[in-house]
């Protein structure tokens, strides 16, 4: 069963799309959306302290703990009284993707036309309807204006594209592990965990409610993306090649026995069951689509079409899934449009998701830059 | 159905193992045991010339073409009248893997106890029972002693094995893009391709014979073992984000679309019905078993067993399966045992599998490798 976090809220979007529904940016349309999110901090007095946070993948709106929810969110060290994303000081937002099931439409809602799931039937989702659907959740919210949009992984291609499409609406842009758009090898990884999840009989085309679903397409693919998010030197450092002790060892033929494996299923089984495998496969397949060159003919004609007051982009060596090279796109397709940035490579070992769990490095980073930048913005009011 | 290469020769091992069957390093028994090979070039009369290789995962023994089978081989570039390994001046044996499907006794082999293939029921298989078994089929050949042993990737991993069991029998060793042991990266990549092959019902455990098999787990896994023998730089370059023209795409939710995409299904579907599972899963399996350091207590005690008068150890930069460090790691083990060592690191892009389509760089590294060792062997018989 999904888990939908106690402090979620649900934003009912009233917005500007009225009679004709959300409209899909390859054409589909919504008729209703909704957009999950949870709030830290308050927001000021003239609402210049919002900052809007998008997941990668996986996790829900739940980014950090608060009294109503005391559950460790998925970037708990980030983000709080104090921390990096000081919710003493700032607004933070973070929502729920469109298309993910902690509480967004998504393909687990019901379709009005039906009365059942969308399932397959949801229209097709990009990077850009995350984007707009935030948006529009944001201006609910009755905010307007954003101090800095925030992402990393999957949720850096959204803050990515928020700020693309809302150039005037946002001040700094945190873009942490990401890509302007997926390369080859990026695109065969995913495109196998979603060929993996399709050939389980129980994902059924999709309309698997009520049923078991894809369980075991489930556990193989997010044990080929949990290979994609951790770097192999880390691997080397934690497992090398230690065996499980012989009474965890599982029995049957080509059974598990290596430590590396039993933490892959460990974690793979995990995840499936509290997540849907339709969001899986649509979230999935918009980060294969995302193109900023699609704004405006290149890549860089695009990331000049972000007119944040500064940036500040953040890769990892050794991330095989959005390798350094694509942060270095951003940051000189930015700055070759005249905008400052700020560039931060990164030597972590934990690969991709570095950004989870290496506070240690990633910690600093972001707070230098947002304490910069709100001293700038103070002085640019005085 | 599995094509058996009509060059092929079938060696009946008659060797040394007598009534108690061939004994397997990881305790089973195996009553009888046949072992494919093709051969090239004539043995000289005093059988110094004699050059073993061993192959890859997946190929079968034809590596080049001959008059009785004009078809390429599998490594054509590199063998031949005149080419790298010369087969006017070498006799050369590419055996078959015990284990693998092409000839060799495998899991598809009948088991003389039941009459029936052995499937799963075949015994635990290990590198140093495909290098055992090549030794006895070299025997039955009446060849004592070898110029050298050859071998890429598993073949790297077999002759390494082959030089460490039989340390007195070898002149010279050219070990390609392999390794002393598995890392856990590399074990969780062939581990979740095992699991996928096992996780199709056409698997059944094993017993798939006279049935369809795990065609859709073959295809899955192939496809994963595709992405770790190449780089992410040449599909970079050799297909970026290209899509597949409209005609082409397959229809359906979800389906594929990028020209990569297309590229790892064309593949894996040939790959699919040519290989046989249950070898595909003893052979991926021993891989990950197989660790120099068994020999002897630690991997630089397990290469001091290597005898070989000089070595070639060949690796490529940006292989993510056998990754350059462990060919260093392969000539500085001999180096530090005192032994000769030539280490070449090739800058291909083409990752793991260079060695099978990277003849510029290659061929003349081997080359040159073996035309001195030959000048070596005769300066010494003078």
């Amino acid at each position: 069963m999904i888990h939908i976090p106690p402090a979620t809220r649900i934003v009912k979007l009233s917005g500007d799309y009225g009679m004709s529904g959300f409209v899909m940016r390859r054409g589909g349309r919504l008729p209703e959306v909704q957009i999950a999110c949870e709030t830290w901090g308050e927001l000021s007095q003239n609402h210049d302290n919002a900052i809007l946070i998008f997941t990668g993948l996986s996790p829900s709106a739940h980014a950090c703990s608060s009294p109503q929810d005391p559950a460790h969110g998925w970037w708990e060290y980030m983000i709080g009284p104090g921390k990096p994303i000081d919710t003493d000081r700032f607004h933070v937002i973070c929502v729920n993707s469109l298309g993910s099931c902690f509480g967004s439409t998504s393909p687990s809602s019901t379709n009005p036309a039906t009365g059942k799931p969308y399932g397959a039937g949801f229209p097709e989702l990009t990077i850009e309807d995350i984007a707009k659907a935030g948006h529009h959740a944001l201006n609910d919210l009755g905010i307007e204006h954003l101090f800095a949009v925030v992402g990393a992984s999957m949720g850096g291609m959204s803050a990515l594209a928020y700020a693309l499409q809302y150039p005037d609406e946002v001040n700094y842009l945190a873009c942490i592990s990401a890509a302007t758009r997926a390369l080859p090898f990026t695109i065969a990884l995913r495109s196998l965990q979603r060929e993996i999840i399709r050939c389980d009989p129980g994902w059924n085309g999709g309309d698997y409610f009520g049923e078991e679903g894809p369980d075991c397409g489930m556990v193989l693919a997010r044990k080929l993306g949990l290979m994609s998010y951790r770097a192999a030197a880390e691997w080397r450092h934690r497992f090398n090649r230690a065996r499980m002790a012989a009474e965890r060892r599982p029995q049957g033929p080509f059974a598990i026995e290596f430590e590396v494996e039993s933490y892959l299923d460990y974690n793979a089984r995990k995840f499936v069951r509290t997540f849907d495998a339709n969001s899986y496969l649509y979230l999935s397949r918009a980060m294969d689509w995302f193109d900023v060159a699609d704004h405006g003919g290149s890549v860089n004609a695009g990331l000049a079409r972000i007119h944040t007051r500064r940036s500040l982009i953040v890769g990892v060596t050794g991330d095989i899934l959005f390798p350094l090279e694509q942060q270095k796109e951003i940051a000189q397709g930015l700055e070759k449009a005249g905008r400052e940035v700020e560039f931060v490579e990164l030597g972590s070992i934990y690969g991709h998701d570095s950004f989870l769990v290496d506070e240690e490095r990633f910690a600093p980073v972001v707070r230098r830059f947002l304490d910069e930048a709100a001293r700038e913005q103070a002085a640019d009011a005085r």
